[in-house]
């Protein structure tokens, strides 16, 4: 029998393998999700700016897998009610990021839903624990797609010296730049119960990502992505101040990115570019979503083989760096 | 015998640990680097910005002890001399760091001293190989001090892939945000062959800095820091646009971080304030030079208990993710 990784998060969701893949906005669908679930993870559709309707198509395609949803906290809070018609499904766990997890939390712990909150800081994992978080995610700005300032390395150990010491039964996961087994087994040696990926399940075979966005991320180092908010105006998406996102550098975000009230001036006309180039899969208008991570992902592989591979290559880690110790 | 972590670095340079201490600016005098390598890590003084008279008076506190030195490479350049004067000691390795080492690499080797390279991109850890580096040091910007964007977590592996596949007798160690035994444990597990640790030695008894500092280094979590170049316009150093550093936020920052041409238009009475600030050691207008780890870090300890309790908890860490493994 193949050796594997069982932490609290494992035993906690019944799950084979300490792996959550995040709820991508428009890129976690229900093919994602269900894959990572039948692979021994936990899988999650990523509710993103809640479209109900593409909801509803995509936990027809996730069928009858136990998948959970994730959700943008800021935008679920403009129309609260796509969280009853989510736990109407009975998701596996409810994921909340970017935002005051409190105005939802109780709802969800009513319908004996587990409760995720993806935290930035220290500061708001104390208030996620508050609000009885089963699991806090501690995201570093290494992170794809949206995030903050602080690090991974460092936010996971505070994070968890903080839950553990006053919420023994919260968990903790770490995410942002763990693509790999060595990352897998770092965040266990951090203090983490297990770890959100995002960056590697985008680059899956069932992510809803352009091809030519996938090919860039895959020719990309991690010195090739920037942290910046011209993407946001381009999207006239009204994120809070304090996020940005990860994204790989290109002309748009070359021009635009010290020249915010330039963008500003001209933004019609640069939004709708921006927007068809993303229709279209163009990475060289359009940013392509992936974190630092990218630079260590060289080709697409079927999540669940990427599932399998993150275990394998992580306790192959876990061994080498046993023998080091004499 | 005491259990050890015995990696390529170890055996390369005769230590007992896989520890090198940060050559901190002003702050790693003798007493600190000869504390650290006594105590079987690789000690360092701070050649920082090249003062002569410092630094013959702190290699004459570290006595006959193995040590090495650092230096800000884009400042060495200014005073090359300072190299050929640090030779004649034949140092334990010549650290650089914030800079192209390229015009110094030949002189350090031809004196048979290894030299280490800090790096804050893949691109820069390419070039460090391509000059002869002995050791790549990977920093993340979770570090205190001067640094750059990308984060430890990531910049480590992509380093070491790299490194490793085209330089194999080169080493690579990981640096930002490591100040426990979790993060060297992580370090390894990402694939570097030791790490370099600062902010846990900047908060220890041989350090050269004011108590009122650590004290706010003790109180602060990570949250509590900011990477900014205002300290620089204060300080009136020439740093090259790309590097920032991480310090406590305080007044001062939250003042100036986000009006830069606001201090410019006063730099000559804040400079003034700030440097009277830093010579007293008074936190709230002058700034603590810590990075995100300051909130893993709870008390000043003598510099070798610091090497002591990092190993033996990274070797607890080792076994108790060993055993996460079934």
């Amino acid at each position: 029998m193949a050796r594997r990784l069982n932490t609290r998060l494992t035993k906690r969701f019944g799950i084979e393998h300490p792996i959550i893949q995040a709820p991508m906005a428009k890129t976690s669908g229900g093919a994602l999700a269900g894959a990572v679930s039948d692979a021994g993870g936990l899988g999650l559709i990523g509710g993103g700016y809640g479209d109900a309707d593409w909801l509803d198509a995509q936990y027809a395609i996730a069928c009858n897998r136990p998948v959970g949803c994730g959700f943008i906290t800021w935008s679920l809070a403009k129309q609260p009610d796509l969280l009853t018609r989510v736990l109407e499904r009975s998701p596996r766990a409810v994921f909340l990021s970017f935002g005051d997890p409190a105005p939802f939390a109780r709802k969800i712990q009513e319908a004996g839903v587990p409760l995720i909150c993806q935290v930035q800081t220290l500061c708001d994992a104390m208030h996620a624990a508050n609000c009885g978080a089963d699991v806090i995610v501690a995201q570093g700005s290494e992170a794809g797609g949206h995030g903050e300032k602080r690090a991974t390395f460092t936010l996971v150990s505070e994070v968890a010296d903080w839950v553990y010491g006053d919420f023994p039964d919260t968990l903790v996961c770490a995410a942002g730049g763990i693509a790999d087994g060595r990352g897998l087994a770092a965040a266990l040696a951090l203090g983490a119960d297990g770890v959100v990926v995002g960056s590697r399940f985008w680059a899956s075979a069932e992510a809803l990502v352009a091809d030519a966005m996938q090919e860039a991320a895959i020719l990309a180092t991690g010195d090739d992505t920037i942290r910046s908010t011209v993407m946001d105006i381009a999207r006239k998406l009204d994120w809070p101040e304090r996020y940005s996102a990860r994204v790989l550098r290109n002309a748009f975000t070359d021009r635009w990115h010290n020249d915010i009230p330039g963008l500003l001036a001209v933004a019609e006309t640069e939004s709708a570019r921006w927007n068809a180039a993303m229709d279209r899969g163009d990475p060289t208008i359009a940013n392509t979503f992936v974190g630092e991570a990218t630079g260590l992902i060289e080709a697409i592989h079927p999540a669940g083989k990427i599932v399998e591979t993150l275990v394998r290559e992580a306790i192959e880690e876990i061994d080498r760096v046993s023998r080091v110790v004499t």
